[in-house]
């Protein structure tokens, strides 16, 4: 692991590397979420305001309410795509390499020096120069105090897509990740005139009716268990097909398991495809669902991680009507 | 109508008015809200950590999770109560006396003056002294306002009370009355060690069961018209029974119906009791539904308002389905 150096260090380190360079790519994580690409757009943004060649290079596609932050950035590639070289490869909200998997090749090849800008807690650093900070509540809060370091000018178009990442990362400023900060940052975003009203109709007014549909049939599925303290619910292909709906219009689900009165621990299946199912714990409070995803092969935070299990959909609610009994047994043994 | 008189003019007549008395009372408006809750709470603790004798006077229950603002504060009340002569009546969060039906008589006479502080447009000043603010996001905004004019400690409950009403009032501040503003008072409040995580938990990630049972019920009853730029949808008393919900579990609803992709006015049929239909009409840009209201008897803002219509629940639905298509042509007649 890299030493530990000072925030204003590396941030003086990438200021100098950017200025330096005529050239670079930049890559959002998969399935990029609000703040990943409000990330790369803010960033992309600055780069060419800055009158360098920049461009965010993407492998899937870019979600409908998150479509205007490409304002003529985006580049789609594959495992295979060959690209000229540049001087700087720069991932954001990327917290390891497994988050751009078939960009890997061309992050680590196709820039002189790589550098990773992200506000996740990562196991290692995989780029010559990593601002890691997981006090950030987004991604493109770190980045606005890098731009405010750099000393450049923060535009219009930029500040909607820090916004972008802020409230989207911190679900509107209710999650425990903001702080003060946040708020102030947001403050002086309107300072740059952006436009709130279309911001929140595009990101979080814009629910297809197919996906209110699909909630529902999910929620017919809801299921209390461990004196309803635990949420569960499910999604299988047939009922994505059933409402017309697309894979991603489930999202969001586990919240409102998780925003049940009484419940600390949410658990929502998806089948992904025949035989595998996608398995998302949240939790409100006590329950570190981080440990209970890695008992079975997953990962991630104390308050939302996730695993795979092989199996068809009966087969998985059985394994995890277990797993959750037994983990909330273990709680309340521990509290006794 | 009382002529209108600069802020800080006001401000100072209600500080010497607060600070020569030794008593008052508080009214929220009937139905209260997460910021007239938190208007009263504020108001009533940093009364009486000023040392005076302060009371909230209600009318009817506080929902379920705005129960923690009420630190023995309120006193419930009907049209029939008596109480002791106080120096002040201060009503927070009420445009007008229809918000307060059972109090009027109490409000107008149980104090030597009246006090009226808000931020709804109003027609006409009912108390002795008005503070009206429209460009404040919440009720508890201008009252944090005051409370800094006043030079008054906020501690930390009247800062989470406070942060209630913000919170609660925009939306988590997606709703286009937060301003700049808002987010520098909210930053400031985090200086005063109010438990976000706690508050959140409390005011949004509590629904009951049966509250995601009715919004499903509900949601069933999805109506798209005029080229889907409307949403519809009802809710009956056999509604709440079968989901053994409570009449404000159906609160919120016009909100999802107005995030629909597309949609430009929501509109929500509740039956209030047999022959009753209460119906709210939301709007996303253009459409002043306060208008489309007055029409039909009601009143409110240019994006939320509502009506009565007697009649069941089929007769109701046919009446608002002509008035929706009647609004949408004319706007369409206006733009072509």
């Amino acid at each position: 692991m890299a030493k530990m150096v000072a925030r204003a260090e590396v941030m003086k380190e990438i200021t100098e590397a950017l200025l330096n360079a005529e050239s670079l790519y930049i890559f959002p994580h998969m399935v990029a979420d609000g703040d990943s690409m409000g990330s790369c757009a803010s960033f992309c943004r600055l780069m060419r305001n800055l009158g360098k060649t920049a461009d965010i290079m993407m492998e899937d596609e870019i979600a409908d309410n998150l479509k205007f932050l490409d304002k003529g950035y985006v580049t789609f590639v594959d495992e295979n795509t060959e690209v000229p070289q540049r001087d700087l490869c720069v991932a954001l909200d990327c917290s390891n390499t497994d988050r751009f998997p078939k960009r890997n090749k061309m992050f680590f090849s196709a820039g002189k020096k790589t550098i990773c800008i992200d506000h996740h807690v990562t196991e290692f650093n995989y780029a010559d120069i990593n601002l890691i900070a997981p006090d950030a509540a987004s991604n493109t809060e770190l980045l606005y105090e890098l731009y405010e370091f750099m000393g450049v000018e923060i535009d219009k178009e930029m500040a909607e897509a820090i916004y972008t990442g802020i409230v989207t990362d911190t679900g509107n400023f209710q999650y425990t990740n903001t702080t003060k900060k946040t708020h102030i940052i947001t403050a002086e975003l309107y300072d740059r005139g952006i436009d709130t009203k279309q911001l929140n109709i595009t990101l979080f007014q814009s629910v297809r009716p197919q996906k209110l549909m699909l909630r529902n049939t999910i929620l017919n599925t809801l299921e209390m268990r461990c004196d309803n303290r635990v949420s569960m619910a499910y999604v299988t292909l047939d009922m994505y097909d059933s409402c017309d709906a697309k894979t991603s219009e489930s999202d969001g689900i586990n919240a409102t398991l998780r925003d049940i009165k009484g419940v600390e621990m949410a658990v929502f299946l998806r089948e992904k495809q025949p035989g595998e199912i996608k398995v998302g714990f949240r939790s409100k409070d006590y329950v570190n669902v981080s440990e209970v995803c890695l008992s079975l092969g997953g990962g991630g935070h104390k308050h939302a991680a996730g695993c795979t299990i092989y199996g068809n959909m009966e087969e998985a609610l059985e394994i995890i009507r277990k797993v959750v009994d037994d983990v909330m047994a273990e709680y309340d043994a521990k509290r006794a």
